[in-house]
Formats: structure tokens, C-alpha cells, sequence
């Protein structure tokens, strides 16, 4: 039950990982059976930014981003980093400088629990961050965590070598060996997607396209037209 | 008590509605006397935008968009969406697809107390949204709700056919039948405020604008030198 | 224990505040010990704007922006106005005609704990908010509150005279007395920055840099190579 | 639009309103088809208490009581006192000198989207209180605001005159002239759950009870025995 | 501005702190002018108890209660610890150990922004404490903080050796040097009240006792009857 | 990726389970390495309850109770139901009728991210319940979830099978191969406790048994006089 730091853990094939960029988080989240959401606190810096890379996490005490500097060792081309806390901290465990470390591994962005701060640099940097606060609170080096162990983050669990796909509307996972399924199952959704939105534009309604009409009389739900009077 | 789907209610004139689109929210909160404000943790995902409509509502299930899309059917070109849930639910109700169904039958926007996704999209389509989340969380189609009934969004009442006016401060309501009223109100108010500014701009201070030094005389309140030794 | 407004308190000079201005909210706050930053919920209505000016405090009342009035008469350039309230309330207690009368006297911006409305304005007029909560609800001017007294907000107190530095960070307090050893040791700080900058871009790691390594072996931290097999 | 103390509205009958006292805040909840419900937020400050009343609606200013006083002239034997604020605010509108004085009137209780204080006197003079908080800040008297006007709490709308039960559970709201009908579905639910009880007491599942394993099975819900090895 | 143990403040006697425990929370706080409530957050784990000491000041760091252990030496008779973190943390930083090192030396009761965790056993020492959330949750002992330094708690300052006075409503701060004022408009003010109780209870109405009819009509609140064929 | 209903999911021994009883969550939390806490926003309905079993899981959809009902006929006697939804809900998932069918079987209660009802009848048929709210709204059953699926609350994976304990503090997992080995520290701990109190009991503090001193001395934490003529 002690702290560890796994080394060179497994990862996702980068070539995955690049493909899983080209969806959204919400498409892929419907393509993988509407899961894999990380907690929707946790929010962009920056606008219109999507990112996929390969876990890193790193699980850290409060106030204390000792297990960050552990974690950025573990980094390759390719990663993101994934930070947690063992209870909740808003405190800005992440800066210009360790954007800087990573950025000169190759590592792709954070999502990160903890509050950031330079955000004005991150930005400049196009280091993109996923974070739960923006907070200037500054942290210390002098508690033990870990390095690459699985982290829950809202519903679901992180494990180091596993996919992060983040933008505007949020985090998904896609576990490692699921990912060249989800690549397939999202150009399927993407390509229906393309053909419903067609059709929406042309006017057909969801209620015809998708057969509603006979469960909302299922559901006893009554259409009745509204008084003149009021 | 059953859920219902009202159909044609009366709406304000679009006219008065265009009309209306001309003021900020906060100038029409003040002007039909500080009242009309939805729940303020409605937020834009979209800035310096300012839209005006008629509001079709929808009610639904926790987790579950179906009367979104039976809502769908009752929009006509100048309406606005306004969704909310019978109990807590920031899941994404709300996207691109949804979106391009109601942008195709001339609907100007959505205000809705759940979350939304696809915000990248909305917004490139520009098609605004206010809403209480930004989550790609999936929903499903599978519990009644009604269409077209009075919602309470914060300490506010909407009723179908009745004016909503949103923009970056917010989400004000104004009742159908006062939509004449506030107009003229909210001219008057603005070309009062035109002055004031005027005079402020040019160094009137608001305590002799608006005759408070003496109330704060009757309240007790002291003027006091500061002491220069601290 | 009454209500008092304190006219003309010392402030710290302006040629300090304008140093101190050259500085990033978060340096300032590890510069002088890792304190003064108030409540991180305050956010910036505007994006990349840094300000730094001396505090005029005004205590209201929830809901009555009375004591703004009177606060804007004790305000001078180079002035920054902080807001708070005796409990919460996240109503509009601040404009744009407010903001026209605090430019057209030199205040370089406003921190408070309330909500703000106007917004898409207060951008255009380049006037910096930070603030709890955008809402555009009114308030009324009924109730006795104080100017220029100490507020606290989040852990740190605001004295009248005290520099306040706010950027997209947060907001940070340097005592009126602390200001120019401030100034000296951010300069430090940011000169080290630099070098560390350099030597994390070049590849060093924040392991080796701050002699992370034998404080993980301290801690019983422990390296272990993940399996291949899972 | 002007503020206005509504007198002598229409009330439901005591009768009524005792016998709808008779069932738990759940079951009329139910009975009236999942709605009526206060929002969640407002909890009990004593345990194990049941009330029933007829509502007398305020509507203040936030950290402003001044209408509960007006409301309280208002109040008849039987009658609920429900306080809501123009915006959130919890400070402590209501103590054991207005308790005193409602409890003179035959008033039953107070339901308050603000905070309470005395809560130990409140208690102990069997005054039952449901609130958004307690706290013991003081408010002032000197904004306007309404009385037994319909007030929004939560999703739901109070109409002076509405029955409002609350419990340990919340509080529901049933309309006046639904009053009669609610009796009659919160008996026969009553009934029902008897018998339910009594089955599944002796073993019975609502899996069977309910029908829904054809539903599992439609929705492909799949039944697999765990792994041994794991 | 390192971190210190200030040893030996100055503290308010025993004697006024013994007789401002015979009032309220919320009497003082009106007594002393509607001042010195801390963070309303902050909750009581017991009912029923009222206490009151001299204040000893703890900041820690998120995630560590070093602080504490620093504290408890500095506690006599008649104290109360009144502990913050520089951060938000709501971890369990108290527990049933420090309670009873604390009882041993008299200590009277805890007044914490943290959280807390064997609370039965609390219960069953008669230890009283008030924080912000219970929570199991262990802290480490590794980095610095201050003792008997001001602590701001919400808005208002704690500085050792002020009286706290805390009961179910909350707590109140009386700062050392208006002890002795405060006992006499705490004795006046509930004289007052027993004599409105003793009104109130008789059917006298707040409107008359407080003189606030022409209040009401000054602000333009009108009368009208309820309209009957509703 | 589908629905799945696990079926006799391997358990703890129950004879482990009730030596793990003997235990307070803060205790076996620190035994096994302050890990294993579930979200403490989980709090108990009663006071004074200690229970431990062994974790059968059930995930609902947000608003819809129907997997509960599926949970059940998986639950046997020693067991501990644990509730979560796919995204947050705080609706009235579980009441008495549930309560009478878990109690039948055996069940020792129950620990759920959403909301409860029937509360006082919770507690008076003595059926403890952890949960994230109190609320009385009703849930439907239509959509699918899963049962026995491990499940993320808070920063701890559930896994059916697994112990639970709660009491007033929270909740803590004891994964199921470690039970045997977490009631070995547990009873190390507490013995070391025991001799601990009775130490702190007699006037040592803890400064010194934890030998603290240096380590202040070492972070530079410095001891002063209180100033006598503030």
C-alpha cells in the first residue's frame, strides 16, 4: 500500500492516439456506450483547443506538487499528464514551469483536478490545461504520493498508458485496449451523425428520424392545443 | 396532471420582441421594475452576444432529452428554447444536432438549466446558448415530460409565448402581455441612463446625483480623517 | 462600532504600484511568503488584462450599493476599488455608469466579492472587473455600510492604502509597508525564474533542480517497473 | 407592477389541510403525479416533525425582513409562513421573537429559502422551521417587497392559500383547489404501499412485483456470473 | 514574513468571557452592532451547547495539522482553539487525540474552517466543535505555520486572546478590548426582547411595535384585497 | 461495453467483515494507509451507527432506480448495498418499501451518491443509510445501468465483494484480499491509540511524543513573545 512510481507503463499506440483526436469528446463518449466522462468541473483554460495523448498520472497530497516533478520524469512524446489529489485542492499545483519541463518531453497538455495559475503564459505557450480552478495559491514539496497507479477522477478510473481525449466539452478516456475499437465505432457515429444532420437541416424532425412519436403516446404524453383566452 | 404538449400558444409580436432585442438585460430588469431575472448561474457559452424571442418550454426528465425533441416541432421562426428539468441535471441535453434541427426552423437560441455540448459547434454555427453546464455526458429518450407548460427557472416564472431577452449579464423574462409596456419603460430608462453617464463622465459624483449624501447623514454614517501614524 | 467612511487614508505610492504592476499575480504572492492572494472565486470578467492600483475599500450591505457611492468620492487615480459585503450576495452591484465614474476619476479597475452586470460595456471600456458572479439583478440604496475600513476577503485583510495586483490568476494584497521589499524580491524571484525557465526548457528536470530526489527516497517512495502483462 | 400586501386570499379548507397532514411528504408527491416538491436545499431544523398549513407567501430583499413583519398581520390560524429573497440570501430573516409572534396567531411553521437563528429557542418552543441554512447575521427593515404573492421556490410555484406539508423529507406543495383530489390518490397510494410492503416484507421482489425483468431484458441487460480467478 | 509561535498573548479575562457565554451568538451579534460573525459554514457537530473562550490561532496548510500540535502548548484554561488553513481543506484535521490533550488543559472547544473525524467519540467527551465538514480523512505533519497570528474566518479577523462565543447559530468574535461593552449591551438587548417577547406573545404586531406602517407606505407598498372567483 | 448484471460476486468473509465493525472509519483509513475514503460528501441520516458488509454495487441512470431493484435480488445477508449514477442526481433513489426488501434479505444497509427519503421511517426501522441528500423526489425505472461493476465514488473504487464500513465520519472500502491484513494494523493502531490518549490524558503533548519539535525548528517556524502593549 506504499507510494510507488511505475515506470514506462504500456501505452496506446500513438497512431491510436492521433486518430481518437480527430472526434470530439462527446462523439466519442456516444461511440464507447456513454462512458468515460472525467468529472465536467474540471474546464479549459484556453478555447477551442482538442488534445489526445496517453495518461500520465500523478496522485498528490494537497497544498503539495512534489509527485508533479516525480511524474514529469515519467513523460514521453505523446503523453498528457493526469494529476489528482487524495482529498480536494483548488491550489495552483501547475505553472509556466512545469508547462515548460513538459513541453520540452513532447507532452501534450494536463487535466488536472488542483487549480493552475500563469494561465496568461500557458496560453501564450499553447499548452492546453483542463483544470478544476484557476488559483495563484502557491504549494509546497513535501508529502509522498505516487506516479502511473490508476486515479479516479469523478466516475471514472484512470490508468497510466490508457487515452485522454479533452476540448471544449470536456475529458473522455478510452481504456488502452479499447481504443482501435473506438476509433471504428466513432467514424460509424461520425458518418450517421453526417447523414442526421442532413436531414435535420432539411427540416425532417428528430421525432420522425428517430420514431418518437409512438413513445410519447406510450407514455401517455397528450397533445393539446392552447387556449386562446389566457 | 398528466404531461401535456401544448400546441400554438399566443406569443408576443415579433415586433415587440425586436424591439426589445435593442436593450441589455439588466436595463429591462430595472426597467419593468428588477423583477424577470432567470437563475444566474445560467451562463453564456458564447460572448457579446444579445438575442431576443419568444420562449417555447420544454420540461424533462433528469438524463433524458426526449421532450426536447417533441419541443422541436412547436418552434416557429422567432421562438427560443427554454429547457429545464424537473430535478437537477447538468448532463449534455443539448448539441450540434439538436441545434441544427432548430437554427433550420428559425429558432434563435436556447436557455436551458441543463448542460449542453458541442460548444465549439454551437458556437461556430452561432447559434447562442445560455446554459448551467457545459458536460458531454449523453442522455437518453425514455420519460414523459410536457412541452409548452409554465417553468420556474430560479425565482422566475416562463410561459410559453412570453419574451426573453439574453446576453452576457444574464437572462431577463417579460411577460407577453407587458412586452409594450417594457418597451417603453426600457427607452426611457436608457435615455435617462444617457444623461446620467453624461454627467458622471464629467465628474458629477452619484452621491449628489442621486441626493444620497443626506440619507447617509440620517443613517448614521461618519466621516472620519484618516489617522496618519499607522 | 458605527459606520464610518475614512477620508484620505496614506496609500502606498503609485511609482511602487507601477513596479509592482510588472509583476504576475502569482510571482508577487510566492515573492512575499506565499500569502495575500484573496478568494480565488473572484474571476476576471475580461481576458489577459493585468492591473495593480491602491485599495479603496466600501462595506455594504447584501443586495444595496449605497457605500459604492459614497466610495467613489474618496477614490483617486491610480485608485483600485474593492467591494465586499457584510454576507454574501451575488447580485449587479456595479455598472457601466458606475464604472464611467470611477474612469473619469483615475481608478484603474474594481475587486469584489458581489456580482457585476454591464459586462459586455465594462470590456468595451477597457475598464478591469473581478468579481464573484455576473448578475444583472438590481439593488437598492437603503443601508449603512463603511468606506476605507479593513476587509477581509477569503484569508487576507484589505487595508485602505494597501497595492492590489490582479491578472487572470486572481487578485493579490501587498501591505502599503511591504510594497517596495516586495518589489525587491519579486525581481529576484523573477530573475531565478528565468534560469530555472531556461534550464527546464533545455531538458533539466525539477527533480534534479530542486534536489527532489533523495526527499522521494526519504519518503519511502518507491520505483517499480510496470508489468508487461496486464 | 408595484410591490403589494395581498389580504384575505382564498384559503384551502383546515379540514383538508389536516388530513393531508396525515401522510409523509413522499407519498402526496407521488399521489399528485412527481410534482409539488420545494426545493431539496430548504432542510428541517428539528427531526421527526411533521406540519401542514395553508401558505402566507413573502417575498423580501435580500439581509431585509421587513415583509415577514407585514406578513406576519396577515397570518390566520392554520396558516404556514413562506419566505422567499428577490436574489439568495441566507442570513437570519427569522428568530424566536417571530416565532413568538406567529406561534400567538396559530401560525404552524416557517418554510424560507433564507437562514434562521435562535434554532435551539425555536426548538424548544416547538416552532417548526424548514430553512436554506442557519446563521445568525441580523437583517435590517427598509426595502420594499410582497406579501401572498405566488412566489417560485426551487421548480415550484406557492400561491397564497396552496396547502404546504413538509417533513423530515422536504416539503410539497398542493395546489388549493387540488387539495380534495390529492387526499383521495395519497389514501388509495397509501393502501397500495401497505400491501407492498407487507410482500416484500415476506420476500417478494419488486423485481417480480413491478414486472420489470421483461424491461431488463428489452433494455439488454445482460446476466453473467462473476469470475472465480480474479 | 516567516511563520512564528506567538507565545503568551493578551487575552480577555475569564470572568467576561464567562459571562458573555450566557448570551446567544445571535444576541451578541446584535449587541455589538451587528458584527464578528465568523463563516456561517462552519456547523456545529453537537445541539444544544453553547461555549465560550479566549481565542488561540491556528493556520495550517491544506492536507497538515503540524500547526495544531504547535497550538495545543500554547492553550490554558479557558481557551478555545480556532483553527484556518491557508487554503481550502476540509480534511479531518481533529480528532478525538487532540480533543483530549486539549480537554486535559482545559481547553474548552474547537473552532475549525476544517474538517473534523471522530466525531461520536467528540460527542461522548462533551468535547464541543464547530467546522466545516466532518470528514475521516488523515492529514500529515510537515509544513510550517503560525500560531496565535490574526486569522480571517469569513469576513471577520480572529486575533488571540479574543472572546468566541459559539452555539448552534453559529459564532461570533468579540475582539478582547470591547469585552466588557459588549456584556452591557448584551444585558440591555435581551432585556428589550423579553419585554417584546412578552408584547409579542400578547398578539402585539412587529409593524406596530417597530413603527413600520409608514415605512411600508413611504416605500409605496399598497394594500389590496385578494380577488375572490380565482 | 453493455449493461451487465453480475451475479454472485466473491465476498469477504463476513466473519473478517465483523471484526472490521469493531473499527471507526477514521481508524481503519490510517491503518491501511489513509486510503480507501469515500466521497465525504456521503453523510449518514442517523447518529451513533457503526456497520460494516460486503459491497453489492448498483449504477443507475441519474433519475431512475430501476438497477436498485435489479441490486437487490443479488444481495444476501452480511451484504451492503452501494448505489451511484452515471452522472449526479440527488433524487429520493431509495425509501422504506426498498428499505423492508434489502432488510429481508439481510442487507445492513446502505451507501449511495444520490438522494434518500422516508427518512424518519429510515430510522425507525433502524436501516442505516449514507448518502449524498436528503430529497423526496421520485425516481422512474426505463433506462438500463449495471450491478456488481466495480464503481468510482469520490477518489475510491468500489468492487462487489469488498467491505465496507461507515459510521458518523464517513465511509470507508477495505478491498477484499486485504481485510485480513487491515484488521491487523487496525488492531496495532489502536492499541497504539489507546497508550497514546492515556499519555496525552496525563499532559504530554504531542509536540513532543511525535517529536515535532525539531521539525519546526527545521522549517524555520520561530517562537515569539506576544507583545504586551497592543
Amino acid at each position: 500500500m506504499g507510494h510507488v512510481i511505475i515506470t514506462d507503463p504500456p501505452r496506446a499506440s500513438l497512431e491510436d492516439v492521433d486518430r481518437l483526436q480527430r472526434f470530439g469528446v462527446a462523439t466519442i463518449h456516444e461511440a464507447i456506450g456513454r462512458v468515460g466522462l472525467l468529472d465536467p468541473r474540471l474546464r479549459p483554460i484556453q478555447t477551442g483547443v482538442r488534445v489526445a495523448g496517453t495518461a500520465v498520472t500523478a496522485e498528490c497530497w494537497p497544498g503539495d506538487n512534489l509527485m508533479i516533478h516525480a511524474a514529469v520524469e515519467q513523460c514521453r512524446p505523446g503523453d498528457l499528464l493526469v494529476v489528482t489529489t487524495t482529498s480536494e485542492s483548488t491550489d495552483g499545483f501547475f505553472g509556466e514551469l512545469l508547462a515548460t519541463s513538459l513541453q520540452s518531453r513532447g507532452v501534450r497538455g494536463l487535466v488536472t483536478t488542483t487549480g493552475v495559475r500563469d494561465t496568461e503564459e500557458l496560453r501564450s505557450m499553447s499548452f492546453p490545461v483542463w483544470s478544476a480552478a484557476v488559483c495563484a495559491q502557491g504549494t509546497v514539496k513535501a508529502t509522498a504520493g505516487s506516479v502511473n497507479i490508476p486515479v479516479a477522477i469523478g466516475r471514472t478510473v484512470v490508468r497510466p498508458g490508457d487515452v485522454v481525449v479533452a476540448d471544449d466539452d470536456g475529458i473522455v478516456l478510452i481504456p488502452r485496449h479499447d481504443a482501435a475499437a473506438a476509433i471504428e465505432t466513432a467514424i460509424a457515429r461520425e458518418a450517421n451523425e453526417e447523414q442526421t444532420r442532413a436531414a435535420l437541416a432539411a427540416g425532417e424532425l428528430g421525432l420522425d428520424r428517430y420514431g418518437l412519436r409512438s413513445l410519447l403516446a406510450e407514455l401517455g404524453v397528450e397533445y393539446r392545443k392552447a387556449s386562446r383566452d389566457e
